[in-house]
């Protein structure tokens, strides 16, 4: 959805590139209703997402925590007016220096997935705060869920211990349930396992107490998505089905669903054409593409809303594809996209949903094409 | 293979983050080996390889042309010291605005693919020198050869044919057989093609004089390739055979070929774990991944040689991963990858042929983590 204020943005600029345009209030509307829907839940922002400062601010001044991925993330929160105990160094993965520049700023919540991840933070943050990853399968979700972060179950019960007897505050457990998850039962599973891990701990003496449900709220782009009340309903259930009257503490890392929808990239037709007289399709080439700011489209995996000022007109399938000499650079081929037939080199488009994980995505020249500019209102 | 050069740099320098060195001896003796190997074509180099003013500066001084994705690239070419004519506006979309820049410019050479880019040039560079691209089915070649460039020939008689009606000059046909090309022969079917649209236009009385080979060749990663003489046999043998005594001029756009092998990355080992106690696979994940430079992994496609300073131990298999909490972060997870048994965090590793298709399509900033650093020795 285009805004009225992103709107009138792009009425009264002119831009010669492709440019994402971020409408503030609309972050904002989407933060209360994170708050709204999942009312006894911390918010900790996804700082990858989308780190411009200005939204980083906004997110502040509202009240948000940060999950953050690298030192550079935690010190663009700070910068925002967070304090480090509002940051989560989010990423499993870390350089050791890496943890000691973050202990040094303050920040005490780690996440772990690997006893030698445990022993890391040990020498380098003693005494922290960690909670550890458990893999989940990610079904329902759009943009694929790998198997890179988090451990089994029962590794997690060893790695936890492993934390304390290091002298680390094991405090809980995390989990994702893959992006754009459109499921809103999909945390149902992964809550049962962070109940047995919890009870399991208890035994060993260990009281953890935070369950960090992760990111994975959707953003709309062309299929409707469940409203975030229902999300909220239907984990705070699983939440009670699996912990009973002793429902711990919670963390929400919304990134996607915080900025997606605030966000609308404004590009240009490069060329319309067809690759033989009887080509049944025509090639859509933007001014923007798969390294433009547009990765998320990798393997056609986010489809886009885009929207013309030619929309009244009948709509044939197309191939639409980015401005760089590189084949790959093909944004919906296997699933042709429907624009209008009258669409021409020169025209407008418009890119709905492209607040998040587009402008830090974007290549820094490839092809010589400069990344992706962006613009807060 | 990490020249000495390269390995003394190594040694004598130290960096936080993972880094990229190009070696300039080697693009020079690679120039010398295209020209050595196809001494009757005329060298373009694809800027959009690796774009480093000291790599254009190293070529142009060698005598090299050069094959632009873009103004921004045009300019970066003139830069280094080349000429308009020795410039090919290779890119089949362009806008066209950036068409009547780089003929203010003094380019005279721009490829097309379709009727509309023709008209596009006719306005904006009029009496421009035009090469129509055809589609080749790409395959032997390592990265994919999409359907994103060209026409059919039976429509790129008709481009040509409708160019020199807008007062353009048709010079030739160019394709391309596929990027890390290891058929040496891949280039025959294309120059019969090239063959049949040359005759069909001397019909019309329209006579074409350049064939563009394009690029395809191929740099050593993993697996061994032919080498460029027997690249430069079998195309001329196969020029012959379509073209008999009247061979046409020839264009070769070598990117990889000439900067890939220039190139080392130095990156490190960030954490090794398991998923579970009884994992068989161990997780291996390096400062680089996917947005930091080797984009080229996108599906797998490129599989480079890694080296580390424990290659005398026992390998295992691992997925190799990189530092971004973004799950399709994984370098390679299909066909797991060999490395020594012993790797552990803060190791060093060198990814070699490296030179080409890295720094450019780094991210911004995703994650918070830096573009690649290039240094050029």
């Amino acid at each position: 959805m285009i805004s009225p204020r992103i709107r009138r943005f792009f009425d009264r600029h002119h831009h010669d590139a492709p440019c994402l345009v971020i409408d503030l209030e609309q972050v904002r509307a989407n933060y209360d209703a994170f708050r709204h829907a999942m009312p006894e839940s911390a918010i900790y922002y996804a700082v990858k997402a989308n780190p411009h400062p200005q939204v980083l601010r906004q997110l502040a001044a509202a009240g948000s925590n940060f999950d953050c991925a690298s030192v550079a993330e935690i010190e663009m929160a700070l910068e925002a007016g967070a304090t480090p105990e509002r940051i989560s160094y989010g990423n499993t993965i870390k350089k050791e220096r890496d943890i000691a520049a973050a202990h040094e700023i303050g920040v005490t919540l780690f996440a772990i997935d690997c006893a030698e991840e445990a022993e890391k933070i040990a020498r380098a943050a003693p005494g922290a705060r960690v909670f550890c990853r458990i893999l989940t399968d990610g079904a329902g979700a759009e943009w694929p869920l790998s198997r890179k972060f988090g451990c089994d179950g029962d590794m997690a019960i060893e790695v936890l211990d492993r934390a304390k007897r290091l002298g680390l505050e094991p405090v809980g457990v995390s989990f994702h349930v893959g992006s754009q998850q459109t499921d809103i039962d999909a945390w149902e599973a992964a809550l049962a396992e962070a109940s047995r891990i919890f009870v399991e701990l208890e035994l060993r003496g260990i009281r953890l107490s935070i369950v960090n449900l992760g990111g994975g709220f959707p953003t709309r782009y062309l299929k409707k998505v469940p409203q975030l009340i229902e999300y909220g309903h239907s984990i705070y259930g699983a939440l009670r089905k699996a912990f009973g009257n002793r429902i711990p503490d919670t963390i929400i890392e919304p990134g996607r669903g915080m900025v997606g929808d605030a966000g609308v990239i404004r590009a240009e037709v490069v060329l319309v054409s067809q690759k033989s007289a009887d080509d049944p399709l025509r090639w859509v080439y933007l001014d923007i593409g798969k390294f433009g700011g547009l990765a998320e489209t990798m393997d056609e995996a986010i489809r886009y809303s885009i929207v013309t000022h030619r929309d009244d007109d009948a709509r044939r399938p197309c191939v639409l594809a980015g401005p760089t000499c590189d084949s790959a650079d093909v944004l919906y081929e296997k699933k042709p996209y429907e624009l209008p037939a009258t669409l021409a080199a020169g025209d407008e488009v418009f890119i709905e949903g492209t607040g998040a994980y587009t402008s830090t995505y974007s290549s820094v020249a490839f092809n010589g094409f400069a990344p992706l500019a962006t613009y807060v209102i």
